[in-house]
């Protein structure tokens, strides 16, 4: 277990190999497809795990072979950056059959997804000590629609990938505590975070920033995962929160209502509305990697530091 | 802190005073006032708690106000039994400012409720030692209907508080694993159990039945739930596992698979289909008291030892 010092990969060149694996649920073949070619159109070679059009009830295929795609692709390579078809459920159940040691030994690089896919950063924080990219994915609506990816989301996937950092600021709507505030870029989907409390992987936010978005879950649901975050003393030491999108989660005014009782007690800047997570558009951010909350402008700004000591 | 020795209440006679409080979700008046009515023809002397009839927002009023009215019932020496009105959502934020050490000096009584009262049993197991019952509650659809209690969820509930145990086996419709097993009954709604991980109320099945039931959560969510608590080691140890009702939760196959392939391994007792949790009839069950699980009869019996020594 490694939670510092924090590695960081390679940022991506044209030419370089990415591989497309399928950690959680059922990957839709035309989506991955459509996806598939808008990776080759940022100049990426674009190979795809062998078992990503596995399924298995509500998985992409038994945990056995998530698992071998999954770590073949980290560990070959010839892959610069492994990137999730999509979430869904299904990567918490990966975390213990992972050979760590061996991932270990195959250098840093880059991982890419969101949503079911934090707990896959989580522990590769853990266990590998390395930043990670928390973007959309390409068998998702936002980069595998019909009608072409979402311009902005694939723009700030691409500053995110080959040039490293957030591409310049990402900007909220709304300041629930005010104030600056610089740390290490931690959190993601509250669902995930909350079923990870207790496990090994727990999240432990000891000077981080802390990104927090969900889909889908009622208000009272997020202020019981807030609950147990508060009690398992996830949040201790939060520097401050990013608060994302919450799409589908009942009205926007009770969600803040939620985040708001929940967190501003800690005293901590919040800023909210940041177009990460769910919603359209969706920007990148590098978990791990420096970030900045600044109240006044109310965003946030993620800065990476790779091995190439590009700034 | 005592989880053992475990504390039984003395059962309810007639005439004793029971005190209705409100933990978690708003109350509806008329569906409390059946209730109540229920409750007084067992012949019991009901009160109702001040601020039971509170809300704010998906709460029955604020925390204070709900801690108060819990603390205030358990401390009273006329009071012989709290009963939840109903769940909802909102008694694991009562957890930390509830004053234990009050609550421990005013000894045993009958804690009544379950869904989200999970949070309380727990936390009374842990704080307080005491056995608590899992059943039926007064202002939710069995008891408080306007065409009257659902009879055998009446009578069930009847036994339990006047003559303690259950009456009789419960019997499911589903064996996933033979065997026997004894050991304390633990468990409850399988949300909250996962909630509480990572807390300090955080459930230990060490040598435990482990009652697991839950409403309206997709099977990937069951998963995900059951995953959490095997990683996080709450299930280490149980000594057989006692399933009730998953209502709205799916197609029933699809939920079996799931219980069967994240609990079969743990090779202990699994009996399913118990009339426990959200499903009519729901029978009552005494939380830390002996149970009995036989997959021949496909059954699960609680046992009660209280301190009047009556069997």
């Amino acid at each position: 277990m490694v939670e510092f010092p924090r590695l960081f990969p390679r940022r991506l060149r044209p030419g370089d190999t990415v591989a497309v694996v399928a950690p959680s649920g059922p990957v839709d073949p035309a989506r991955l497809e459509r996806g598939k070619e808008v990776l080759k159109g940022l100049g990426l070679d674009v190979i795809v795990g062998s078992r990503v059009l596995g399924r298995e009830r509500f998985l992409a295929g038994p945990d056995s072979a998530r698992v071998v795609d999954l770590q073949a692709a980290w560990c070959d390579p010839a892959v610069s950056a492994v990137i999730c078809a999509r979430g869904g459920y299904g990567a918490t159940r990966l975390l213990e059959p992972l050979d760590w040691d061996a991932m270990r030994a195959a250098g840093p690089k880059i991982l890419l997804g969101s949503s079911d896919i934090t707990a896959l950063h989580r522990a590769f924080a853990r266990e590998l000590g390395v930043a990670t990219l928390f973007g959309p994915m390409p068998a998702c609506s936002l980069l595998g629609a019909p009608e072409g990816p979402e311009p902005e989301t694939l723009s700030r996937l691409r500053a995110a990938l080959f040039e490293g950092g957030s591409a310049g600021p990402i900007r909220g709507d709304r300041v629930l505590v005010p104030g600056r505030a610089e740390g290490p870029v931690g959190g993601g989907n509250l669902s995930l975070l909350a079923a990870l409390c207790g496990t090994p992987y727990g999240f432990r936010a000891d000077g981080h920033i802390v990104l927090l978005e969900d889909v889908g879950e009622q208000p009272y649901r997020i202020d019981r995962m807030l609950t147990q975050l508060l009690q398992a003393g996830s949040l201790d030491g939060a520097a401050g929160f990013a608060l994302g999108s919450w799409v589908g989660c009942g009205d926007p005014d009770d969600v803040l209502a939620v985040l708001t009782d929940r967190l501003a007690p800690l005293g901590v800047p919040i800023v909210a509305g940041l177009p990460v997570g769910h919603g359209s558009p969706q920007f990148s951010l590098w978990m791990e990697a420096d970030g900045v909350i600044d109240t006044q402008s109310c965003s946030m700004t993620g800065l990476f530091r790779d091995p190439e000591g590009a700034p």
